[in-house]
């Protein structure tokens, strides 16, 4: 089969059509209409074999885990996704394999409104590049540089749930069905963050684990924050993991949760149930933004924990 | 080094600013202002060590050639380009291939007045996306689909020295430093391609080889074309290695020139002096459109070549 079969057969039929679609996949370029007073923004991200999934991981995950992690970033933004384009390498032109990584990246494609638009496949060793294209106001898109002293640190869903699921296989062990769903098919949190727009006044989508993403705000936005250990949203499986081994790393340093991390000011408390509603999500405060710099992470007893022995590894995972 | 150290030290502050970027890398998305009234053309395209180059090629080449694929098929559409996303798997953190790499990059970017707004470093085999965005006004863009009975089909540049650049790199010969570069360090014909909108009725950029890509207009135009093998813009090195194997597979089915190959109407033939003047590089007519199915070489004897027999594999290198 030739590329042009796989990317025709799997993808173009799959995609849903937009009507700022002038021209998509089949020539040198696609052509698309950009709707006038808004922001185009785009993130690339890629997924690799055997670092960002495990060999032998069903293809529908990793087609649909390939577009989260853009759509997040784009929640993470405020920005409202449009279309995406897909460079996929693969090791052989294995139908199966495409078949099943279409259906998953069209899946989630299709939820919302996203449109296939390129791609390029080529033989290599198995990788995904998927970059996304949404659309927000400049000035109502949401940085990470806008966090001020006294902004309640904010964080949707439950952390560290990604990071428990490939921890039990890392292990060998089978973690149930959700916990595998949190690792797999991570939900972005596109509904909250176009809720946040103008709401929130920092924001980023927790990739690289809770701690690394928050001091990426604090870096942006020259400040430093102290969060309440026992204020972290975990759920019973995390909480239960935390408890038995005394440590906080999971739910801290554990990437792939793909929840949103967002400072907001504190007058704007009272529209959390409101935003939870919106996104669809649990939004948690987690804590308090501060003028000194640097994080501080408050157990129960009061002591702080020592982040730097939770250290991780910065290289692989960060969407720009 | 971590992958932010990577992007920033060698990325960010070699991109040439431009006023269009709202945001560039460093948050979850760029931020981008797209110009009224004007189509946004994207084409991503993934080069793989072994696959695309060969292991050891110099790391500024491979920076040059990454976003000269892209800039070819922006050029392809008629499009002006202005930015450029990055998404780069390294086997290391290997600071001396990335700076090796980003001058390249950066070179070719710097001439063409693009900015590189975003990007992902993961770890894994080598390998490199790189998506382009360009403008041109809707109705403008040259499509593959535009060919009729009666169109000139021209060539720019000379076809094949890639090809024979890449067999003699493959058989252990060092061929001339020209005959590298055209393999190495494409030149994109971004200014032929602006030249061309509104006057070509088809186009399409020469990276599968001639046959292929010509093959692709015809598909998409619902014609068939006529060559004239003696009529084939050859570099001396080429014309000389046609005539020792009697073949004609280098300049018919080699990819990688990037050179562009469009249809034009008989009527518009006496611009062709003027539009090889504001693109830079030599024009040749090599064939015409015919309402027939198919593409027919004749060689100078008036007989038809067996293209079937010429076949390649079509599954690497196609931008979509």
């Amino acid at each position: 089969m030739t590329e042009f079969e796989l990317i025709r057969r799997h993808f173009a039929t799959l995609a849903p059509g937009r009507a700022d679609v002038v021209l998509g996949v089949g020539d040198d370029c696609a052509l698309l209409c950009c709707p006038p007073g808004e922001a185009l923004a785009v993130s690339i991200d890629t997924l690799v074999s055997g670092v960002h999934f495990l060999p032998g991981c069903d293809p529908a995950a990793i087609g649909h885990k390939s577009l989260a992690v853009g759509l997040s970033d784009l929640a993470a933004m405020g920005a409202r996704p449009v279309w995406a384009t897909l460079a996929l390498t693969l090791p052989t032109g294995d139908g199966g394999w495409v078949e099943g990584f279409a259906a998953g990246f069209a899946g989630l494609a299709g939820a919302h409104g996203v449109a296939l638009v390129g791609g390029d496949t080529t033989r290599g060793p198995l990788s995904i590049s998927v970059q996304v294209h949404g659309f927000v106001p400049a000035d109502h898109a949401v940085r990470r540089s806008g966090a001020a002293p006294g902004d309640l640190v904010c964080v949707s869903g439950t952390l560290g749930d990604a990071g428990l699921a490939l921890r039990g296989l890392l292990a060998g062990n089978s973690p149930d069905d959700w916990l595998c769903g949190r690792l797999d098919r991570p939900t972005p949190r596109v509904a909250l963050g176009l809720a946040l727009r103008g709401v929130a006044s920092a924001m980023i989508d927790c990739s690289d684990g809770l701690a690394a993403d928050l001091g990426h705000i604090l870096e942006a936005s020259g400040v430093g924050a102290e969060l309440e250990l026992q204020a972290l949203p975990l759920s019973p499986e995390v909480a239960r993991a935390v408890v038995d081994r005394g440590d906080w790393t999971l739910p801290l340093t554990s990437g792939d949760d793909y929840e949103l991390c967002f400072c907001l000011p504190a007058a704007a408390l009272d529209r959390l149930p409101g935003l939870a509603s919106a996104g669809g999500c649990g939004l948690t405060v987690i804590g308090r933004i501060g003028a000194g710099p640097g994080l501080v992470c408050r157990r129960p007893d009061g002591s702080s924990l020592d982040l730097v022995r939770s250290g991780f590894d910065h290289f692989a995972g960060e969407g720009g």
